[in-house]
């Protein structure tokens, strides 16, 4: 059988019916190279936000059933278009909603996981040469309920389908070139990554970079999918390749750098140092779905006996983390709870800096030269990650930036070339 | 358990969300009278010629799979929004599209007929307590693949859901108050008829009466659906029903006056007077999927020993009838081909002639004094069919009309009283 290369092409590379002719162009020169493609679309452009719109007019807190219902139909549109541009083209497709490949999901609405695929529908239509088009997003359950996976759906199906169907790639069609080394729009001589591990670019991703959702580049990690990021607009460049680090040669201790603006930090003073109060805490913010980030307790003080807890969460959560706080208070016999929505995450990622000690230093020194103070610290075998100021961020990242050599004028000359500090 | 009620409501009845508002009072309304209610849905006012536009800028014949899977997402849009509305009245309600019911069909796109239904997961939620929302005009085949019903599809799978159901009644909901003895428009004193029998609303409907799909007619007669047609907008109105003619009582010799300005007329000219000429002639046309409507074949003359051969067909078939026409010349050796689009069908209906001669002399004399001259005609047990000039229709309409005392303010008292001539 040939190889099969899975494509996805989001919501911005859909937009509308031109845009859509371009998409059908780029999947022909995939299948002209000789291989079995299957697509993997998003809703066009601002359908969501318009589906949304009006279920909002209806109702306050629609049922999120039928909001699945609602929103799956988007996909609906772009796969059946991108299949007829593709036939237009002189290409067989065929396009396929999640329902009828059988893109099962457990039974939870809005955010399902999928727990698994059935193949014989796609690879039976692979192999009568048809270029095969999947609704992105979306899923079933067994019941055959209509189910949608939460945000970054779409990436997530593409690579669900790739290690389902055992692909040789799965290309991540985006309105950016690839993965940078941080974002371009704050450090305009950020440079594109040719290659990323998965670690990589999960602690990217979790400490800010939108390019992929965690949840896909986790998938593709466990099922040794490779994925490309590239950009739908320029075909001729390969973009970024995301691979085992095992593939790799790392020739550099830091890959990335990232600022994450949309946390908030919180303090919960003057907590009685008696066993069980942190489980308390979090436990109560787990089942209100709130994640934490990071976490600092810090050492219970002699006089009082009571310790102050620190941690951040997804600002979007704030309002409901007061709520759950307010109503633990009294439980936990705390004192003041300070909050802070002012702060920024800045992250350093790279799988080089496991054997390279000294890094987290360096970090904090180009920090402290700046005067830029840190709140918080948390660490990971290949991130650093410090809480500062807002308004420090930019800064950080430019900084950090330079530190670690990975301009685009540069990266080009500095392979194994970094101290091994 | 229960009665069930099935409601359908049209593009036009859910075009905004305020309309879709107003449709979920309507259904909430059954539903307190103590019925169970399954409500069956066109898309939003608009919605499928805006698909069908994206469709044409992407492919001059866009395959009719794919534009079944493209038109399928426009119920899907509307039965979750009307489900949303629902809910946000306070009641328990949920959507199904074809796939989810299982409404199934053969494997036809665009026009599929429905071949059976699967009830249990509707009476289960019905059960349940929940108001049922359907998506019309779409079925799914035993091998999953999404195919439509056609022209009238909503009411078909209204009715057709209706009779699988054992529906007490099925509803549908229009942007008219009803069946009237004539279009409104032509006649301003049309009456809105309180009952007529399926028999005459399908002799109508062929006739050129827009309200109702003759199929989904056909099905609810096969089934005994009684069938109400009423409006979106005047929920106060019972409209007409649609019922069996044995649970009638006849009181009138005809129900309705039609006119179809959509047809056309062929003449074929000097066909040999042989065996099997009309054959090849008919069969080539159904062979294209042309409809054939009245047919004359005049006798053989006796000096050429030729036939003309006279029949009308729908004006939107009329380039494809040429073309397979010049096609067959020179098989059937015929002479001219004259081609006339500027006629109508006006039809008079009523199940109440079949017990009365002298209905088809009166209606000749009427139209003959108006010195409306006959071109064709044709009859069924209870539809006598005259063609005439286009520009005579209105005219003929009009006094037909009166003449068979159809007009709203005399209809109420002339029960019974029409000379049973």
């Amino acid at each position: 059988m040939r190889r099969i290369i899975v494509q996805k092409f989001g919501g911005t590379s859909v937009a509308d019916t031109e845009k859509i002719k371009n998409v059908a162009k780029t999947v022909i020169k995939e299948k002209n190279n000789g291989n079995n493609v299957v697509v993997v679309v998003s809703a066009m452009g601002h359908t969501t936000d318009y589906l949304v719109k009006m279920a909002r007019d209806l109702s306050k807190s629609p049922s999120s059933r039928e909001m699945d219902m609602l929103l799956s139909t988007g996909e609906g549109v772009s796969i059946a278009l991108l299949a007829m541009a593709i036939q237009a083209q002189g290409y067989e497709a065929v396009s396929f909603n999640a329902m009828q490949v059988g893109i099962f999901t457990e039974n939870i609405h809005s955010k399902a996981r999928i727990i698994k695929i059935q193949t014989e529908k796609l690879k039976q239509n692979l192999n009568e040469g048809k270029i095969v088009v999947v609704a992105g997003f979306q899923g079933v359950t067994e019941d055959g309920e209509i189910t949608t996976l939460g945000r970054g759906g779409s990436d997530t199906s593409a690579v669900a389908l790739a290690a389902a169907l055992n692909a040789e790639r799965c290309d991540i069609y985006t309105d950016v070139e690839g993965v940078y080394t941080t974002d371009p729009r704050v450090v305009p001589k950020a440079s594109k990554l040719k290659e990323i591990s998965y670690e990589e670019m999960l602690e990217l991703a979790q400490a800010g970079a939108g390019v992929l959702h965690p949840r896909s580049v986790e998938i593709a990690k466990l099922n040794h999918v490779p994925l490309r990021v590239r950009s739908s607009f320029k075909t001729d460049d390969t973009g970024t390749l995301i691979l085992g680090v095992e593939k790799m040669e790392i020739d550099r201790p830091v890959t990335g750098v990232a600022a994450d603006l949309s946390q908030a930090r919180i303090v919960v003073c003057d907590v009685p140092d008696v066993p069980g109060q942190a489980a308390k805490l979090f436990s109560k913010l787990a089942q209100e779905n709130i994640s934490v980030d990071m976490i600092i307790q810090s050492y219970a003080r002699k006089v009082s006996n009571t310790n102050d807890i620190a941690f951040t969460i997804d600002s979007a959560d704030l309002e409901k983390a007061k709520e759950t706080l307010n109503q633990l208070k009294d439980n936990i016999h705390c004192g003041e709870i300070q909050i802070n929505s002012d702060i920024a995450k800045v992250s350093i990622v790279g799988a080089g800096m496991i054997d390279r000690p000294g890094i987290a230093s360096m970090m904090f020194e180009t920090l402290a030269n700046l005067g830029i103070n840190i709140k918080m610290i948390s660490t990971s075998e290949i991130k650093i990650s410090c809480l500062v100021d807002k308004s420090d961020a930019d800064k950080a990242v430019k900084a950090l930036h330079e530190e670690f050599k990975l301009a685009s004028d540069i990266i080009a000359d500095v392979k194994g070339d970094l101290p091994n500090v």
